[in-house]
């Protein structure tokens, strides 16, 4: 794998970000961390340089709409329209569908906003209509005036089921409704032996123009690994040319948003960034080549360089946009 | 037929309304003019007793939701939930899913409010967990606090087809998108031919229960034609002993709401209340026995009568509540 990207590397046409010329850029994400610092390559990048994959094991159907929660966290942060207070769904958003669903007695754990629920009925038709997920997503982001390029891990049906000590809960089910709250034993990702990555993000990959692959700082057990275990593609990620650079979720001994440190605590897996450099050297050997974690978490550099990751300290929380903007350079500034 | 009711009449247990004991009531219904009966004859009944067979060659599949409009503004209306002033929809409406899917460029001609939104989408979600229209309806019904019992006018998928000078169009499309402007030839009921009778109405028209068969004012073209074709239905209330008492759409030579007077001009249909009468005397011998028309229209009592249906002039324009209740109670206070 090494040596096909030093073989890479010295082919004609590839010029790295210090040059000056500037390639596409391919990040990986789960819902907000991902979309955090998507939003920062974005802004960072040439318009349509971004090309981000997105998780689609959380998306489920629900009242009859088809729900792609990391796909819209994306989308809503690129265009500008996600509301950040709440972590999720459309700023100035309203709930008076949710509440007629109330007065009928129906189902309301799942918060559908009314401009929201715009977006899932625009995709319910149009995946009705014979539109798969990635042309649905494609379009979406048009119609939003999101210049990046936005795909779904996959166009096949993976659902992520929970193993818990309550038995098996649908993802929604386990984050939504349980809010995280019975242990995690092990997850499953349903359908995703039958899935392939999707074609344009392979075409991508064998362009030879992509200069750099961010894994965002998504959870990487309900966001990221389902996105890599779509069969063949962390393969394909790892023997590109292009360095991978993933950036920790957990700083300090916590997650900045979700239950990825719950998770590992319930996994037996320590809390830290070195426990996440363990996750992914154990199960996706050679792919990472530099792992961002917070400078917070220096104290770890070692223990993480032992595992085979580059471990680079830097400022990783991101709460402005500014925050975002300095993380994808620092992510664009290394290179293999 | 005369003879069949006449026995019938005579059984033991047959109690008329004058003679105290109620018996059930079977209106036939279509959108804002059927609703108004509707309500007015529950007011004026026992809880329970009114049912309310509605069109549905009107429903239409649209941003993956099940429309069913005609169901719809009954099921509002008895709710004491419709918006009286706009003639659909509920009272208090807000438009943001309308919004936001005008920002994606989606489809906004048919106006879907917020509120409205939640009826469709637990609509979409029953039918897609295996149940049937007339279960989801009956069930909404519950929900919504309705006492009578509402059944759309089949099972089956039936989709009314315009035939216009302009070609033809899907009912909504004509109704809603082309605010009814194309010129109508004729019309047609997809699927009708295969469709039957709700089992729970032939019930009812079995039971002997019955006392009264209404036709509200609704659109005699595209609200009361489906229902009555779906096949064997008007023979079955033909031949049942209740009286079958048809109110005029039609005041005046105008229509009270709706295309009605539009669609009768283009079909070279007189645009009277005799023009009503000749077309169900004509599509449904022996089926009407009492017509009420407006006393604005006394005048056309005798050329209704030798089509063979009894004029009875009363005040059919319902504005207040007490006018809807007091047009039930003069249906009701009709015998054979």
């Amino acid at each position: 794998m090494w040596l096909r990207r030093a073989v890479a590397r010295s082919q004609p046409g590839y010029v790295s970000l210090k040059g000056g010329a500037v390639k596409q850029v391919l990040a990986l994400s789960g819902g907000v961390g991902g979309a955090k610092l998507s939003l920062g390559l974005e802004r960072v990048l040439p318009a349509g340089a971004l090309h981000v994959l997105v998780n689609t094991g959380d998306d489920f159907t629900h009242l009859g709409l088809h729900i792609s929660p990391d796909i819209d966290t994306v989308l809503y942060t690129l265009a500008g329209r996600a509301n950040q207070a709440q972590g999720w769904g459309l700023e100035g958003e309203s709930w008076n569908t949710m509440e007629a669903m109330a007065l009928l007695d129906g189902e309301t754990w799942f918060r559908l906003g009314d401009r929201d629920i715009a977006t899932h009925l625009w995709r319910r038709s149009q995946l009705d209509a014979g539109q798969d997920l990635a042309a649905v997503t494609q379009d979406l982001a048009r119609r939003m005036g999101v210049k990046s390029h936005i795909y779904p891990m996959c166009r096949e049906t993976v659902r992520t089921v929970v193993h818990t000590d309550e038995g098996d809960l649908p993802f929604q089910h386990y984050f939504v409704r349980r809010q995280c709250e019975p242990r995690v034993r092990s997850f499953e990702f349903e359908g995703l032996a039958a899935a392939r990555p999707d074609p344009d993000v392979l075409a991508l990959l064998a362009s030879d123009d992509l200069g750099h692959i961010v894994v965002c700082p998504s959870n990487p057990f309900v966001s990221i690994d389902p996105v890599l275990q779509v069969p063949g593609m962390w393969q394909a990620l790892r023997d590109h040319a292009a360095p991978v650079i993933l950036v920790s979720p957990i700083v300090d001994g916590m997650a900045i948003k979700g239950p990825a440190a719950k998770m590992m605590a319930e996994l037996r897996v320590p809390v830290t960034a070195a426990g996440v450099a363990r996750h992914y050297a154990e199960r996706y050997p050679d792919l990472v080549d530099h792992f961002l974690i917070d400078d917070s978490d220096a104290k770890l550099t070692d223990e993480i360089n032992r595992l085979g990751l580059n471990a680079v300290c830097t400022a990783t929380v991101m709460t402005t946009l500014e925050d975002k903007m300095r993380l994808a350079r620092t992510c664009l500034s290394l290179e293999m």
